[in-house]
């Protein structure tokens, strides 16, 4: 089956010479790439997390951007049918195909040539964060801070998932919007749970954002609700997304991939220049999550200490009280990127360090040489440590991780002992829990832990 | 707990002298019936059937109208907490309470006193629908026909409420809207559905019309996906209401209120007059419901024959199915509006005889005299049996209704011996599958048949 | 030539019932008015202010109101030709006929048949004039107050027109809207003036709102800029329209229309309850045109006194200062009625007295039993000396009048001999300067003033 | 007096990076034209068409880029008044004055440092034109063709302003839009007279689309009526974006700039790739203009023959027939698009030669270097022709050609003799109907023409 789509949004209007780059650009090295987001897009509401199944279920599709005197068109060829109700694409995933063809293509085009743009400075690495989510249509200059971002695992139980949902009903009950990574489980019940309310207050306009990158957006395929999805090009920038959009953050249970967001955001935090920000973090799950959260706690209060507990606020099984947190905290946040001038939109004025925003690639060697010692800088610590988290992410779902561990055996994590051995509790908790992988698969450990 | 309500809508500019006349309806004879709708509405999505029950929960509970120099004003007294959010009422619920307003009090003193209007006149109901359906803003004169009014019981199983569901996905998918009783049940389903795929085709003016009436609104009070709530003053202009504003009719699984709206449907349908209309019929169901509609069929074809059974279509098991039935009968539906001339917003041409619209008061001499028996115009029968169900619902869950049955025993309803039969084995049928009343609750027949 | 007109607005839906009830009203006693409103609205944009003249233009002109289907269609029988363009009417001009139909027509029904109304009592008679704007979508209830009421002739001096455009453009530049009495002259300059600089401050929802009655309009008929016309049914609902829609009113030079406007809003702000309103009024011409005001101010001054003198402020050669006035004046009319709790978009707190509400027949005996003495309350003589221009009005342009005068001879108006000195000193001014009618006719006074 | 502005449209969301740029571009070379254009649309509707008069006066007014947390504010020094209305400035000018700072800083900063782009490309020339109209929001993809570019001279008679004007008004009456070079006189006056009449229609999105460029926006400032305004680089590509979103064009009355736009349009209509383009052209004036006319269509007859007079239709004093000749072409236009799967907002078939495109420096050299003989093509020989009354322009109005004149003398055209008799006798007539500069001033010629 072949089908030919009309481009939606900031893709409309193309001329001939941008639309032979994008061919160009689309069957050459980005090709992989650019296929693979496109069908993880199609595959949207998908129930597997595993890339690699849904890569195989598909072997026969296919992608081609075509050049058309008007603009651009793209074809697909054999697409998942559940994209289509009666020969016509659904309108949602048009535009979900178009911010494939944008933020892979044209943005990786755009970077690669410009001149201006040194990607290892920190202030123009922002600028890329910012250009994207700009060129993307994601940032609103007129609102007010609204904009809540939730974290949490993409596999979580039934029981969890309710609560999620419960919690994005208070959300959407206060007109707050939801961001999330954009998958299943932690990131798909707010959105549903606000997409709901908002119909209640009679929100038209509700944004529910889904912030992706490449490695992770097969295995997590956009769910049904998100309405404005961007695809940044690394793990890095999409953190960095994540914090410069929100007004506020709500952390659900999860495993290494949430543990990796709130090392990030709490490594973030503890700067100094960003003593002042107000930026309200609450931690929230039903009252059967209880212990997750008291394992979290007790992890952050042994390795970056109470201050950075300081930093959030645990509420176990009340969803309004959650919500309320978060609300009554925004006329703070408006004070004061008011007062010192900064956009509502995007919060520039956070500071964040290199180290946190130069992309990490999780080989065995860089894994290996991660500074996991208590003697150091808190913040520095929770930036290796975040880096230690992600390279288990990598092993478990994304491809290349996968290749890496199947190639040279599970990634070793070593550094002080009395540190690794709260590591290695903690990751054995989440084994447990069954927060590695969705249900059903037993769970290989894709590292080791020694101290 | 006292909270005061701004209006919306089209109670939002009103003249002292208009909300001088509203305060003095509203605390008369009106008042019980203003003050329990509202209820009803403030109680949106809880999941009784039992007036009863609610009533007395909220025993407290008081409504006044206030007049402000700028207009009108509500004053709610203990209303339900799930109502209010941070102190302030949820916007769709706020819509509603002045949809009441509206609806209960305004458009009664407007009849009440029309010199023109004759209440026994068919031309004259017809318009007391269309105005009543005009002033709640629910006649959209610029769309095409792409409106599906959805049957069903309240009371139905987990698996067929899943259908229910499903179906309302497969119709927001083809950018239909949907109108229901605006209850629980088979009235949630489809417009609970609707509203997730109509986000996912980006269709942002999703119309989920619920039409009911001030006897049914307390046992089956809206349920929150409604954007559109009116309330006709009684059972036959409600059903007027569905058939002149349906472009097309979805039957769900049900009870006696199924049944009583599908024969009040044929009844119309068997007019010579209409036998033009394209008027498409879909009876659908999961698997698990086959029998049913097996039984229905069976009734129907014994008591109005193939003429009336070739009005329908009977799907099963397929969602999809049904939707694109809808979906491809409506070029027919405009085609036909337009050689006519008829709207579209309002099937004007659609005849129906006053049998269908004069109000039947169920009571026990009422029931008694109904002729049920098969020698006679097969619609004139239908127009019969449409009442003696009609009869069992307010039995069942109207005020009313019980209070007789409470008082004189149960409604006798009697006729052609096999016509009673086969009513016998249908009623029967619908007791053994729960569909009488919410399961839990066992269910005390309110009549009796006798042939 | 025949052309089928689509309704607009408020008429676009409309029962069998009622259109049958409007062709029999509209066939019937006020075909007359109807057909001549109409016309008088095809005829928008003429240049002359002869009733008659037009009438007998357009001698072959019919309209019918024709019952379709759908709702109603208005049919036009040799229209001007003007009003067509390539075979389609201007949709302008469309929505105009349809403000007709709605306002002579339909509204005459709603009145004649309503039980409740009481055409001699105030409030009734303002909540008459509420609901016809309201009717008609004439109040905003959403907006602050911006609607600038302006007065003055219809026949006016170049200059004259070219500042009252200098001012509406002021206006326009401050965000003000504007309502007139919709004809030509100083009832047309404002309104173009603030087209134009809306559309410099990128205003897309200017107000441009003419307020007439039907003895006006075929002399006077709306000029292309009106995009909200009313028809008041008499002229004394249409002087409290204006007064009770405008957040200040300014007054340029005119006839004997104007002065009568100008003594009908000092008498109701002479009125004691009136005292606190803060109602700005501006009387403001070219320098040519300073000569004018010093005779309104001084007969204001010798028959009201000084405390009517202190309600307004002359500005003279200034079209900046008088908006200026208006734009400062918003904030105090906003904060007193938003503490008094009265509407934005209509000031039902000012008191009106009933011998400004009832119609005043301009008959030959009514005009020589006009009060017009000192020795009384200061309000009441400007109720009288209203009545007085406003017979002056009549007999100069409206058909009624006219038509005495040529049966009876001139009115007579008598009364206090100093002040029927300065009326008949005013009076002679108005007609030297020629504002009693367009230029070029030679102006045959229809009354005589008599001490 | 100090003034300080904040962005709208595309310059709304900026990152701190590129603000620097743009305060650094906007300090350095770019800055006087920066300043000068800013100026000029601050300027906007005055009267004269002297640069070098209004640069003068306001010698004292300066323009600022402010860097800002959240982006980018533009800073004014001693403004013209007539900008700032009680301390703000008007709505249309702020979006103006930022459309300067798009077009010249940022759109120039743009293309100076792009890789990709070859300014010596045809196709690039064409990607940058559409670029400059995409990046202003001036291209709208959702529209059926409806853009009438309106050509003529800045200064003209009154009857003539009167006429366009009439024309605009009819343009509007029909739907249809206008673009224009966005100054007085004939540009003016077709967005006036659209204005009015598509407030008649209630045409809401009316466009008055403005086109100029650098040299030429000082002497001629967009008028109050543009409310979109693009700077298009160079002469050169104002005149590809005027000919690429036309859909039809008018031509009135006007001087050597009009001549050149007719002789770039005519040049490439008489390519052979665009036989088959549908392209209304309409020269049209009052029946006082019938002469003017007669010299133009002689000329052009005399220097590239009747095929290149097949292109237009001459309407003499026909205000409503111009206009339905344009209306009743786009029926035309939109099918032959459609077959060919062209753009409706964007002519990317026709095609236009490197002659036309690459920019022409109107040194004296350059001048005496045209081949001015009629033994070649057609359409090279128009270019050339283009090119010589280019020159003039810049004689006569523009900064740059201003001062090579006073330096070097008059320009030297020459060519084939019989031809150079024509020019000669064409500039002569434009001479003495005073349609070089605005009258008042006498002209003396900044040329010469040599056989």
């Amino acid at each position: 089956m072949i089908t030919q789509i009309s481009p939606s949004g900031s893709m409309e209007l193309l001329s001939p010479l941008e639309v032979e780059r994008l061919k160009a650009s689309s069957t050459s090295q980005l090709y992989r790439l650019y296929r693979n987001c496109s069908l993880a897009v199609l595959n949207s509401g998908s129930k597997t997390d595993s890339s690699k199944e849904t890569l195989e279920r598909y072997k026969s599709f296919d992608i081609n951007v075509l050049r058309r005197e008007r603009g651009v068109k793209i074809e697909l060829i054999n697409p998942p049918e559940e994209a289509i109700v009666d020969g016509e694409i659904i309108r949602g995933i048009q535009e979900h195909l178009f911010s494939v063809l944008r933020d892979i293509v044209y943005v990786s085009d755009r970077y690669q040539n410009n001149a201006y743009i040194n990607l290892t400075n920190s202030q123009h690495l922002t600028h890329v964060v910012f250009d994207i989510l700009r060129n993307a249509g994601a940032l609103h200059s007129q609102s007010d801070p609204n904009m809540v971002v939730c974290w949490g695992g993409h596999s979580i139980s039934d029981i969890e998932h309710q609560y999620t949902l419960e919690v994005g009903h208070a959300l959407g009950l206060r007109q707050l919007n939801v961001c999330t990574g954009c998958g299943p489980g932690a990131m798909e019940g707010p959105m549903r749970g606000a997409a709901i309310s908002h119909a209640k207050q009679r929100v038209r306009n509700g944004r529910y954002l889904g912030l992706t990158e490449p490695s992770i957006i097969a295995a997590e395929p956009p769910n049904s609700i998100v309405n404005e999805l961007v695809i940044l090009p690394d793990i890095e920038k999409r953190l960095e997304a994540f914090v410069r959009v929100a007004h506020g953050i709500i952390i659900f249970p999860g495993g290494v991939g949430t543990a990796e967001e709130l090392l990030y955001l709490l490594g973030i935090l503890l700067n100094e220049e960003n003593a002042k920000q107000p930026f309200p973090i609450v931690l929230t799950g039903p009252v059967e999550s209880a212990e997750y959260f008291h394992q979290i706690d007790q992890f952050v209060g042994a390795t970056l200490g109470p201050e950075a507990q300081n930093k959030y606020r645990i509420v176990i099984g009340d969803p309004s009280l959650a919500a309320r947190v978060l609300k009554e905290s925004m006329p703070d946040v408006r004070a004061y990127r008011k007062t010192i001038g900064d956009a509502y939109h995007f919060n520039w004025s956070l500071k964040i360090e290199p180290e946190f925003q130069l992309p990490f690639e999780p080989t065995h060697d860089n894994i290996a040489a991660l500074n996991l010692h208590k003697d150091q800088n808190k913040a520095a610590l929770a930036a290796d440590l975040r880096r230690a988290f992600s390279a288990i992410v990598a092993g478990n779902v994304k491809a290349e991780g996968m290749k890496a561990i199947e190639k040279h055996g599970p990634f070793e994590i070593n550094g002080d002992p009395m540190l690794m051995k709260m590591l290695d509790k903690l990751l054995r908790a989440f084994v447990e829990q069954q927060r590695m992988k969705l249900p059903g698969s037993d769970y290989v450990p894709c590292y080791t832990v020694r101290a």
